[in-house]
């Protein structure tokens, strides 16, 4: 993996840049689909190549390590393979599910012992075994094990979760470089910035991990429940503590009007459900403001759900028709919507990066703060 | 509405012919996917009309009746413009439904009183007010109320529904000869033969139904829970009560292996929502017989679903992935299994085609006799 920074905004810090994997092009600021079991949810792979041009999926380790197993994926070729996905893919560690999904953790220095919410079988996750896993996914960008602690935190609880990802992410490491040894074309290891909503204890986590030199970094332990000033306050406070040179990624944001915040806070990657999840319940985001599409307002209306989109939904069908397959529980609503939030979501990305490519971020900026919220 | 005969079978009587509506031409015999809720479960309109070719749909005027309603429909541009769907559509008269599906209901000569399956609202179903929802679907074949009496039926209760078939077609012909003089581009208007299983019943009803001059002709009341040679039986002694220079349709039939039985007897259109629903259950039609894909025998399977299938699913995605996407309850499985079992009914509906044109029908169906059962 090579990361090609391609402009850095002389205002905000906003960083346009290219990452290179084994399974194409990433163009940054990106944000990346959630397919959590090796689908997202509702979306043909073609659709999400063709139709979004979507450059790298993110799955679950937790997911798809309980079900149907790193060993199944592997023999059948891995996930690029077993998920006919060709082009990258990024998992993460496993951490975040094993906290908020499953039953009877114990967590020690060695590892997080756990019950699966499928069938209550108990697992271990070591920093070791999850890098196991992902290498037998054979995903472009792994992540190291962290302990994500829950918002608020106490001031021990959240040291004591830094001390544990910083030693966690040290044992993935040295174990993913003997690994390497073997398996040339393993994938990226990017170790997480833990630290809870603690400035000082960004700093601790993120110091120690910058000596792994690993080729790049997430920010995690966001968007876990804080104000969301204070979000962008710490990620604003961690990512110039990250090397300048190497992409970097804040985990599970976030909302649309989100997307530029963390971009002008010199972010490369993000994730989140919300765009799919949202989708499926009904809550559109569209260019003049929200869409709750259950709304009785919308049964008549032959209007596109945003003119202003090109997506197959957006092109082809009525707000009418969409809130008719909602009211109907229809599958293919979620299809449709699930497309159109994505579309919003990858174009909203793509006019960022323009922007910066152009110079005009700044500009971009503050038009899109003085917008309506979504 | 126009029907043209291409070739019949001098040993079966089986046909091939073209159906010229406003929204296309009809290739026949063909099999109409069900699109209840003016959506096919699962599919994106662009998946049918690109993937599968679909000419022709069947979508439900008991469920569109109750929602979005008929005057929504009519007023979003009917139903082709409703749904985003260029091609022809037949609707069925409501009739079948509202014995399967509603409560409380009041069958008299005038109509049926019915309660909504989601609202409880009280409904009336009369010959006119399935004509009138229909034209304002604008639907290209709009069918006549029909009682269709349970499996099996006393000679009496068999008798009196003949009764009243032949009645409510009559009344619902005469609202419509009335209705089309201010709607001239109101699509075609199939009455029903019903009579169980009693060909004499049959024949009475086709002979009265006849007697309309109508532009098509649907065998309904089979695939009710009687063996199936009883219905085979039936079929082949009502379709040649009807005039050849119209299309037949046998409703709510079949399984794969009985498509060219069907089409053997003289029948034109098939429609059943056995494909859509077995493949969102797991269980797939292939050229080597069903898999049912849950079982722990393809978990790793890399093998396509079939082979011989040139569509999406199986071109794509290895059985093992299929199995993942069924255990792990993602959409997605639905959406690719649809797909697959649809290919396999249409293709199977081309094949029996091809081969009434090329004179080798009765080569193909000795042939798909002796096929193992899928």
């Amino acid at each position: 993996m090579r990361f090609e920074l391609q402009a850095v905004c002389p205002e905000t810090g906003a960083r346009a840049g290219r990452i290179h994997t084994a399974h194409g092009i990433i163009e940054t600021p990106v944000f990346m689909p959630v397919g959590t079991q090796a689908t997202v949810k509702g979306l043909p792979q073609r659709m999400l190549e063709r139709d979004l041009d979507v450059r790298i999926l993110l799955a679950n380790t937790y997911h798809l390590f309980l079900r149907p197993g790193p060993e199944t994926i592997r023999k059948l070729g891995g996930l690029h393979t077993f998920m006919a996905w060709p082009r990258a893919i990024l998992t993460d560690s496993g951490g975040y599910q094993v906290f908020s999904l499953s039953r009877l953790r114990t967590v020690t220095d060695r590892g997080v012992l756990f019950r699966s919410h499928i069938d209550g079988d108990e697992h271990l996750f070591t920093p070791e075994s999850t890098v196991d896993a992902q290498l037998a996914f054979g995903s472009d960008i792994l992540m190291a094990l962290d302990e994500c602690p829950a918002y608020p935190a106490p001031e021990k609880t959240a040291r004591e979760a830094v001390d544990r990802t910083v030693g966690w992410a040290r044992a993935a490491w040295t174990h993913y470089e003997q690994r390497r040894e073997t398996e040339p074309s393993a994938g990226a290891l990017f170790p997480i910035v833990q630290g809870s909503m603690d400035p000082r204890l960004r700093s601790d986590c993120a110091g120690a991990l910058v000596a792994l030199n690993a080729p790049g970094y997430a920010i995690g332990g966001l968007s876990v429940g804080e104000p969301r000033e204070l979000s962008l306050r710490i990620a604003a406070h961690t990512a110039p503590l990250l090397p300048a040179d190497k992409p970097r990624y804040v985990m599970g944001v976030g909302m649309p009007e989100e997307l530029a915040e963390y971009a002008a806070r010199g972010v490369d990657m993000m994730d989140c459900v919300l765009p799919s999840r949202n989708a499926r319940n009904g809550c559109l985001f569209t260019s003049h403001g929200r869409v709750p599409i259950k709304q009785a307002r919308y049964r008549d209306d032959p209007a596109p759900l945003d003119a202003a989109c090109s997506c197959y939904t957006c092109r082809t069908f009525s707000r009418a028709y969409l809130r008719h397959l909602f009211q109907a529980g229809e599958m293919l609503f979620s299809t449709l919507a699930t497309l159109h939030n994505l579309t919003y979501y990858l174009d909203t990305m793509r006019q960022i990066r323009q922007a910066i490519l152009l110079g005009s971020f700044p500009a971009y900026l503050s038009r899109a703060r003085s917008a309506p919220a979504v």
